[in-house]
């Protein structure tokens, strides 16, 4: 399945790893990382993904493919500015939010708007984000809520 | 000033209560409403401004102006979606939001984005939002926020 | 009703003069021009219209109310780059085109979706599009139109 | 190279054919196919670069990705009804247009607005389209104008 992964675009190195990690994770168990293409979270996702052979989309907030971090393999330009925030949401089956500002809450609320499963490592509290302690948790929640539901 | 009311689509009676006096506190210290156009706190809070003979603005998801709720002064069609919630919070130079989902928090994560002061009645808690407890407390809030800023 | 008048961003005086004047008729007779906010065609039709005590709706690609030109009253910020100008023609219940460039054939293409009346003044040829010598005409040909199917 | 095709979403036998050999002829020289994600120029297009091995992305109207035609391989969502034309035309390198009414002529002003090299067949007659006659000379006239920009 598609999982969207969001978070902060400017982060600190444990939530780096945390990120990676989840991107590993996702791509060996041969899910496709949508996010918003730049760097932070969304960088180190793509890298993590990338590295054990994985696919990435980045839906970017600008018109040029060439904006997005070099681990993207999709790179899908918008122009939309935040409002593409929307669409890297719609685009996953489930969602997991690694730390983050405000750009990550509105995907939180757009992920409540769209009913995709969510789980957060380090992120906003909100009543349908299951907050979970580790990328395995996570990457478990959204696997088990996705193929529930279906 | 302008300021972006949000909240839920549907309400029970005590929040459109609230809403609605919230629209006539606004309309009556000269301030235009923006919102999403639709109903519930949307049309409440256009109710209460349209009969203090305020200016209302609704931005709509859909791309038919006619759908906007009776109350709504100059209604703009996006057929943006969810997407419009962006615009409805970069319209004004402040936000108050009154209960609401997931397009409510959103939108309040929008308002962290672009840096809007807000204040909130009975809303998500998040860190940005300065929860309230009266209508009154929301527009000082909000007017003193802006105020002092500018 | 709404007329959105497009055209170039940069234009020469005998075009201004053009969407001065356009501006000015449309409101004499009561009719709300809708742009896209910023400069050339779309700053020349809203001071014709302002000086003529019209109301003046700008739709800009940007997020900030502030680009707006100075003769627009009603400024609604977007930040979806070129992709507002779908929402510049589906708030007009008309469309007046005076010149232009590949935005203001986009405009066109959308003339055509959204199924509004559209008069051209020196501007691209299309099948839905009526072209007219002067200003009056453009006026008299929207009006007619936008009645007749109502 | 990315190559987006633009076209009616309702055709005849005749387009279709020259749609889907288009599709099979960017596939076989190794370009990408980009669309609108719908019915037929769209459809064809994909179906001739699916048979020919080709990768196709559809970029929706709507917010679900289930809307795209069977032959999309990436399909994006977007929710935003009309304005993802914006998205279709910038999200390629160049253009080809095949016949099309409103919505074409809206993705051919963004090919100028882009700046986007233009091949068009049986399609809108606009001085940034060049007119050709098959789908080589259409592949031909797209290959060069980019490799001569670079």
């Amino acid at each position: 399945m598609r999982v969207s992964v969001i978070g902060g675009s400017t982060i600190r190195r444990a939530e780096a790893e945390t990120a990676e990690e989840l991107g590993r994770v996702l791509a060996r168990r041969d899910h496709t990382v949508v996010c918003g293409g730049l760097g932070g979270v969304m960088e180190a996702v793509c890298r993590g993904a990338s590295e054990a052979g994985g696919h990435t989309i980045g839906i970017l907030p600008t018109d040029r493919r060439a904006d997005a971090n070099e681990y993207v393999e999709e790179a899908i330009a918008t122009g939309l500015g935040h409002a593409r925030n929307a669409l890297v949401v719609m685009n996953g089956d489930a969602v997991v939010a690694v730390d983050g500002g405000g750009g990550t809450l509105s995907e939180l609320g757009y992920a409540s708007v769209y009913d995709r499963p969510t789980a957060g490592l380090g992120t906003h509290d909100a009543a349908h984000v299951e907050a979970v302690q580790t990328v395995e948790k996570a990457v478990e929640y959204v696997e088990s809520a996705v193929s529930g539901e279906r």
